[in-house]
């Protein structure tokens, strides 16, 4: 029995498979080598892999704009604050659509009720686990990867960019191309945290939080990436010092409840829920 | 160059690799030997898998109840309304978790709002991610699983039966467990009402959707499994003849807005935007 790199969970080698091999080396790839094409025939696989994933009850509530020509690319890595991403020759935008299901719910007679929240969920759900399928999928051949949740950043610049009509919004991005470099595979909060048996528990949260915090200041991964808080000079020393988990939660938490205060308007202006 | 079995979509013999060939082997399994306990070690490796996965600005805004003593699964089945997932020996349950991101924010002055909408989807995009990881991973071992949405069906009561703190909501549902029998794939719709290329395109909408209601109409799918709108008797002939995607999609859409018309609330109640 071995144990995987994230976390020292056992591994007992009854259960080594490749695919899960693959998960386990997952890092996010931000640069990419801009004179390297992707494959040719690349889109329509990755398309089959995204969407053989499963779809609650089979409503396929998204669709993906694969974003090839360089203008267009930068011009979405622009509005997601991260032009880097611009340098990768594939942007796929999976998106949360019902514009198809209102389509074909008008056909018959049923009565319907818009703007329930939970088809807010069901909609990003399919669009986000698609999402992943295509991810592993380019990985599986090499290729590198970064999901972008930023392209819920400018919703309405980036919806007429990718001219979504009501009942389609910009759910989650994922960049695609060969990897300039790659960072190492990240760590993550301690299983005893994250995984619960049988009933949520919350006794290990703290010393949890507490290795993990020291784990991540001692990567000093947030070094030259960290959250600035609309209207907030932070402490010196933090600005300077390497930083861990909890100081990286709290300003993204902080910075996010404020980038994002019109998200909700826009789903509503879109036909979902909006907060 | 071959072709996928679901869409007859290119598969360029360059481009083939095992983790997509099992991708699109995938089909949702209903019915488990419930004699057959899953491996041991299996819970730590899948969890494994899971959070292998990319996560929102490392926020890891999700955990997972792993549910194996019979009373517990086949209560949680029966709130789900889905009894014969029972069955499965392992329910995996992801939640969308901003428990300890709140616990971590409060430990630190930032001027933190609560409630935004973009919160509530980085938290379920985090947990099915991870959900879908999982999946894939017990697929990889030869397991059958099946994605169940109908967790948030009787969201207070699966609450209180897990121990959920305000901050914590099930998102999606995983049963796991060897297939007592497998369906066939099942047909998806065909990738140019899907796929667009630089913009959104309704140009093959409507025959994308002739042609798929007829193929999902000629499989006779939702036979015994048709989704009853409450309050609306349906046409006797579509009760009893085989019917396709146009009618399910209308009678899942009418049945869903009117069964979770309380699951805002319960969002609201949880510490999260509600719609």
């Amino acid at each position: 029995m071995n144990r995987f790199v994230v976390g020292g969970i056992p591994y007992p080698e009854a259960l080594h498979n490749p695919t899960i091999d693959l998960m386990a080396r997952h890092v996010s790839v931000r640069e990419y080598d801009p004179d390297r094409p992707v494959p040719e025939g690349l889109v329509p696989v990755l398309f089959a892999a995204a969407q053989s994933a499963p779809t609650s009850s089979n409503l396929q509530s998204w669709s993906v704009i694969a974003v090839t020509t360089p203008e267009r690319r930068r011009a979405l890595a622009e509005l997601v604050g991260q032009e880097f991403l611009g340098q990768a020759p594939l942007f796929l935008v999976f998106c949360a659509d019902i514009f198809r299901l209102l389509h074909v719910v008008k056909r018959r007679d049923y009565p319907y009720k818009s703007g329930d929240v939970n088809l807010l969920l069901v909609a990003t759900n399919d669009a986000a686990i698609a999402c992943q399928n295509a991810a592993l999928a380019a990985e599986a051949l090499g290729l590198g990867c970064c999901m972008i949740g930023n392209v819920r950043n400018r919703p309405r610049e980036i919806s007429d960019l990718l001219g979504l009509p009501r009942g389609v919004f910009a759910a989650i991005g994922l960049s695609v191309g060969w990897p300039a470099r790659k960072n190492d595979v990240k760590p993550r909060l301690p299983m005893s945290v994250v995984l619960h048996h049988e009933r949520y528990s919350t006794e290990h949260l703290e010393a949890g939080i507490e290795t993990y915090d020291k784990q991540m200041e001692a990567t000093d991964v947030y070094r030259g990436r960290r959250a600035q808080v609309p209207g907030v000079t932070p402490p010196p020393d933090l600005d300077t010092a390497p930083y861990g988990w909890v100081e990286h939660v709290a300003r993204r938490m902080a910075a996010s409840s404020q980038d994002r205060k019109d998200f909700g308007a826009f789903l509503r202006d879109k036909g979902f829920a909006g907060g």
